[in-house]
Parts: C-alpha cells; structure tokens; sequence
C-alpha cells in the first residue's frame, strides 16, 4: 500500500459519504474532540487558532467601524427570557437552567445565556438618557448555550463561542443602515478571509430569528451543495426597546424608543470553511486564517546542514510575519506530507542537502499539487505571493461552484430535482407560510434567502402569482 | 465651588473611606456596572479595554514560552468534580449547578466551571499515550463562575472572565520548573505592564488551591496596605494524573503517570491596579494598558483651525501606534480635564489657537500633575517618552510603598498593630494551622506567602520555634 493511500484511508471518501469525511477529518486533524458532556466540544489548539485568526481579523472590522468590546453576565434571570413574546417561544424551549446555587436552591432560576438580547437590553436600559448617548455600538466575544438534541463539531453544539454585537439608534433608518453595514462586513469578511463567497438576502418570516422585525442572513455553499448559514444580522424593531424600556430624550424633548439591532457570527465559520474547501485528502484551510502557513519539510534530516537550514528559513519566514514552522519529528518525509497535506497547510516547503548546495527550495501548493522551486534568497517574497495565489485560487473555485451550482425550478419537483442533485434553486414563491412548509417537507429544502431584484410569474408550490424569487437548499 | 470639587466630591475620599472610594470610582469611570443577577458584574468598554490589553501582554508571553490556546466546555459532570478529594471541598460549595436542559431534567447534574482541572484532566487522560506527547501546554481565555456571598467588582464576582493554563509532564522536576516559569511570568507582568511590584512565595497548606501539592501566589501591596491576590500557579503533582488516570508509556516500556500544573490570573487584576494607583481624583491607570493613554483636549475649539489641529496631532499619535483621543464634545476644557484625570488616563495634551501659532502643545501628566510645553514636531516621540517616565514612576511609587511598608513582629500585638497601620509583616511560625487560625482570629490578617531565605527563631503566636518567616496582611 503506497503512503498516499494510508492517509486518504484514513478518512471517509469525500463524494461518497461527505457526512462521515467531515466527522473523521475534524477528529482526526485535531482541529475538535467530543467533550464528556453529550453534545460539547472541545475545540483543541489547531482549531482553535483558526478561531483566534478568524477573531483578529473580525475584531478590527468591528472596531474600525467604530464599535467597542465589553462583557456581559452569562446568566439571566428566566423571567427576562419572558418579556419578548416571539423570544421567549424561539430560545425557552432550548436554555439550560441554573436552579443551585452556594449549594441552596436559587428562588429565581437563571438561564445560561442563548444570546444577550435580553441581559444587553436591561443595562442599555439604564444606561440610555439622551439622544446623545446614541448610538450604542457594541460587540461581545462569548460562550452560549442552546441544547440541541443532534449535535455536530461546530455546526451544532450545545456550547459554542460567538461574537454578538447590539447596538442603539435613534432612528429606523440609521439602525436598518446597521443591520445592513453589519452584513455587509461579514460577506467581505467570509470572501476575504475564508475565500468563500456568499448568498446574503432577507429571510422568511418563518426562518428569522425570535424576536426580530427582519433577520438577513449570509448563506455558503458547501463541497455537497448544501447550505450553511455563516451569519445573520438582526434588525429588531423597537421590538426588545419596548420589552426592556429602552428609552432616550429625543432633542423635541419626548422619550422615545430606540431601534435595536443585534448580528453574529460563530465557531461555525470553522465548519463553513472545512466543508467549503476540503477535499479527499483532507482540509484545505485559506492561508489568511490557516494556523501553519507553510510547513518546512527537511529532506535528509540527518545529513549535516539540513535541521539548520530548515530551522534559518523558518526564522526567516517567521519574520516577515508568515506563520511558518517547520517539521523536526523522526516521521519520514513521506509521511510528513500526507499528515501536513491533511492537516490542511496551504504551503510544503521541501529542504534536503541538494537544494540547500543549489541554494533553493521546492515549494508544494495544497490547493493545485503544483511543485515549483524557487530560490531561497527571497524566501518570504515568495512564499508570501504564492499565499496569496492559493488564497485567490480557493476563493475562484468557490465562486465557480457557487456560480455554476445554482438553478431555477418551476415545479417542486424541479426544486426536488435541483437539491438533490446537490444545487441551490431560484424559485417563484406566493409568500405564504403553508407553501414554504409543504416545499421543506417534499424536498427537504428551506428557504434560504429572499433573492432581490429578480422576478418570477408562479410560485413554485401553488402556482399561484410569485411575490418573491426564493433561494431554496438542503442547509446545515 | 471650583469645577475641581465638583469631581472630586463625586467620589468618597480615597483615605478616608477606601470601599466606598473603590466603588465609586468604578462605576462613575464606567469600567463595570452591576449585572441584573446578584453578584455579576457587566464589564463596560472602557474596562474592557484593559482586559484586552492585559490578555494581549500575558497572551504574548504565554505563547513565547510554547503555550497554545484551546477551549474545553463550561458544562462539567457533577460526578467529575468528587473524584480528587480536595478538590471537592475546596470547590463543591460554590458551584452554580444546571438540573434543566432543552426542557427537560437532566439525568446527571452539570456544574458550570469554578475551574477546569476535572475537564482537562479527562481531555488529557484520552490524549496522552506516550512520553512523546509531553509536555502537554495549554492554555484557555474563558469564563468561569464561583458563587460568592459578598461580591464586588472585580474583586469577587459569582462570574469572572481569566485565563487557565494546564500543563502535563513527565517528571516532577519538569513540572516544578513550569510551575516557577509561570510565577515568574505573572510577577514580571505585573510589573512590567500593571506597574505593581509583588511579593512570590509559596502558600500555607491551609491557603493552597484545592487539590493542588503546593500553590505559589503573587500578592500585591494596595492603597491602604491590604494585599490583593493577583495571581497563582499550583504544582499539582500526580493528584488529578491519579483521579483522571492521566498516564503515558515512559522510554522504559512502563506506563507512568503524569506530573501536571496550573496557573491563573483573572479580571481581578483589574481590581489591582485601581487599588494600587488610584488617587483622590480617581483612576491613574498605567500606560501600558491604558485604553486611552493621551486624551488631546482642544482649548477655545471653536477657534478656526482647532478642531483641525486636535484631529491631526490625534491621526499623528495613532499612527506612531500610541492609543490617543481627542474629547470634542460639548463640554467645558475644565469639565473635560476632570473627567478625563477621573478616568485615569496618563497623559492630557492641551492644544489652542496660542499653542497652534507657536507650534507647540500643553502636556499635563496623570501622575505628578506636571505640567510641560512641547512642539508639535515630533510629537509623537515627546509623547511616548512622557508615557514611559509615568509608566516608570507609577512603579517606582509602588515599589516605594511595598518597601516602607513591611514591617516585622514578635508577637500578635506588634503583628496587630503592623496590619492596623496598613502594613505588611513579617513573623516568625511555628508550621503548625491552629496558630495560623488563631493570627487571623485575632488580627484578620493572613499568611500570604511564605518568606524564603529569612529566618525567625520564635513563632509570633505560640513561641515555639519558628519553622518558616511568614509574610502576613488583611487581604481582599
């Protein structure tokens, strides 16, 4: 059996069983493992630097649009939970309960928090006098809690960890605006950094989040076809205003209700980012947010030389800020480069005596297989152009797919036909709750997001006159 | 009334009545707020901040001497937190436990994490196999939740935000060493960025961490001579190794178990610095990590060129990566001086239509009430200059006052007397606990560290012979 062969065994086969790949793939990467708690994750540390990476660059987003971090309590007394009508029905039926606490039973039981709505709305409350407290502009880095009965390393997990931001304005307009700048940043964000495009749009009535006047939503698509929702951003009305008395002294001298929103992101993102560019051998991670960048693979190792000239261009690497290492274990080479090829690692870097004497290097892309050699003066210039080559590479396949996998569908059975055949479909939809729920159960595909800007003559379902064109998939 | 009154007599005096100046000061600067459930603490943006930059510090050094971040689950089962003896004593009390989840009893009680050794432990009992996976070095940013009686900001709060390093190895001397580096990271932090000299030394028996062989604390000196417990690092030997059965295969073919550590600091650190640079007109926080660390006040700003001015010196600083803000509002310069001295910030920089025309600006330091002109040029370079020397003073002062103000006694009178005073002091201790509980009986003081290489011929309660030197204070 070649090398090759016994890493690719290692792991599920890609296009025939995708579900089982991402499960021995993100194990087996270490990237996660299944905490003693049914449902929990442990997110090790090669998982959980892409998760430092992807905070980095998402935090300085937030705050060169002028927001600023602050931290929340994690419980909420349950009745807060109870004040928002469309809230309490959404999230009561997934929270954990706190009811001992000191070892004495708590005379108000208290939620772990599923989202800050309500606790962040409380203090706002307090803190809100005048129009020139507004806008409040903040974002929170936090673990939540929803209890789900099947959990899946980060797609779905009890626990899991988040950015949520919430802010304050004074009018409908500027927090709209807020809702959609919020968006806007995440579909950047997911481009730029993970080199995945997205679907953004409104969601249906029956899609949006508890307790929100309109949710929008970023939607990827997977190796499969499916969809993940990657993101969503809130606008809420005066809806938690009202339920929190959220209220400020305009300039007329009257108080008035704030408008609200609230948007986040989650660990998700790392799944969103496995099962959008992995492929038979394992993770492929886009070098913007990728933990190894390039990984120094010495040839030869023992021959003199070899460890120091490996060790010399990884500090070299290392200072022009590349995240380089470089592998010094007694593994052979061949077994380095299947381990590091599934691990994901954009760049191999290939160093033995020859080279060393030719004064170059063999640099091995994860993306294409393609082998070059370079000169190892200039290192870090190279090195860092060809990042960027496998960055702008993922992100063209990604668009490929997400650009030749859409299709339109005038029947439910052209939808039906269009998902399984691992598609999204456009569609025309009346708008009614009963159509969207007869296409989820025949199809097994929910409405994504409303497309804008494009028309269709029939619903899809009824045949009655569209008044949405409707993204339908198979989600996560 | 002057306008300097006016602030000043918004916060209680700081020798007077040093609680209530505490509180005070916390909430009118905004760092926290009190959380709607009893004991949780909201921790504001600008309080924030310094968490932020603090966690950036510490990160920085922890990922220098080879420690990664992951993330393990808040959920424990009850049942983990039995299975090492004193671990279960300690913590067991002051657990908040969730009975609920998804709407159902839980067939096994969870409790929120206090502190991660048990779900670590089981972590690293599934990964370690062989002497080649030591050591294990980890380290997590998380939150965890202590149910506290009295609480106050920072201080003492049922939930706290900190960082947790685990670490494994194979042999006790290894361990030990970890065990010391981390000390000694925590005590070069201190004062490097918070500006706090600190006395090191390992703990009494009855002070230790539950379940640990031997803890070694970091305590520091506050404003009114009481001692603050700003950090920990516990050699736990193979006590939670034996109850988690964290074993490797040793070079000899037998399996072993391991020797493992922790190590703590939290948002109490917070508490810290405020308590040992506060003055009567507020905050002084440390340059380092100041959130702002030179607020630019424009004088008569209505003055052609002004605002023009402050915008630019502010663009010049920050982009010399100095963490500047200039305060247009509304207000008064006079009302914006005292706000922002409040606050804490090291350096107000004035600048008015006079300075303009001269090309220069007015640099008023935090610490000294100093008041100098500089020009504009360079500004930048004249700025982080005055921001070391306060950086520098503020330590010095610190470190002035740790020194005056040990003093030592013979017996529990002068000891009394020594705390009374607002000192710390030195005595001499028989080893044994009952005399331990009779000094803090009689003068509320406490064994914090143990003092290495001094002697004492008498124990300053039983007057039996002196085993160690002791260094007792009230403490937080």
């Amino acid at each position: 059996m070649a090398k090759d062969d016994q890493f690719v065994n290692q792991i599920a086969d890609i296009d025939t069983d995708f579900p089982r790949w991402y499960t021995d793939v993100v194990i087996k990467t270490q990237l996660v493992d299944y905490g003693p708690v049914k449902g929990t994750m442990v997110i090790r540390h090669y998982g959980y630097a892409i998760w430092e990476n992807i905070q980095k660059e998402l935090d300085a987003r937030f705050k060169a649009t002028g927001h600023q971090n602050a931290y929340f309590p994690m419980l909420i007394p349950y009745s807060f939970m109870t004040r928002e009508a469309e809230h309490v029905e959404g999230f009561a039926p997934e929270v954990a309960v706190v009811t001992v606490g000191g070892g004495e039973e708590l005379a108000e039981p208290l939620v772990i928090r599923p989202t800050s709505e309500t606790v962040i709305g409380e203090m706002y409350s307090k803190w809100l006098q005048s129009y020139r407290d507004l806008p409040i502009l903040i974002n929170q880095w936090a673990n939540v809690v929803r209890w789900e009965k099947t959990t899946r390393p980060f797609l779905r997990t009890s626990e899991f960890l988040w950015q949520e931001g919430h802010t304050a304005h004074a009018s409908e307009e500027e927090a709209m605006e807020e809702t959609m700048k919020m968006l806007g940043i995440y579909k950047e964000f997911a481009e730029t950094c993970l080199a995945i495009p997205v679907f953004t749009g409104r969601k249906t009535e029956k899609e949006k989040f508890a307790g929100a006047v309109a949710t929008f939503g970023m939607e990827a698509m997977m190796h499969d076809g499916k969809s993940l929702q990657a993101g969503t951003s809130h606008y809420l009305g005066q809806n938690f205003a009202k339920a929190f008395d959220i209220r400020f002294l305009d300039k007329d001298g009257t108080h008035k209700y704030a408008y609200t929103t609230s948007w986040g992101v989650s660990t998700r993102l790392i799944g969103a980012l496995i099962m959008a560019h992995g492929d038979k051998r394992g993770l492929i991670i886009p070098p913007v947010v990728a933990p190894v960048q390039a990984i120094i693979v010495p040839i030869a190792a023992k021959k003199p030389g070899v460890l120091e000239a490996a060790a010399d261009l990884k500090a070299k690497l290392q200072a022009a800020g590349i995240r380089a290492d470089a592998d010094v274990s007694d593994n052979s080479p061949g077994w380095k480069f299947n381990e590091w090829e599934m691990k994901g690692v954009p760049l191999r870097i290939e160093i033995g005596p020859r080279d060393i004497e030719a004064g170059k290097m063999v640099l091995v892309r994860r993306d294409t297989h393609e082998k070059t050699e370079a000169p190892l003066e200039n290192a870090a210039e190279t090195v860092q152009a060809l990042l960027s080559e496998v960055q702008a590479n993922l992100l063209e396949l990604a668009r490929r797919r997400k650009e030749e996998r859409v299709v339109t569908a005038e029947t439910v059975e052209e939808l039906l036909r269009g998902v399984e055949g691992g598609n999204f479909v456009k569609a025309g939809w009346c708008g009614c709750r009963e159509c969207e729920d007869k296409i989820k159960e025949q199809t097994a595909a929910s409405a994504r997001v409303i497309v804008e800007g494009e028309h269709a003559e029939k619903c899809v379902c009824c045949g009655k006159e569209a008044k949405q064109v409707v993204l339908f998939a198979r989600a996560y």
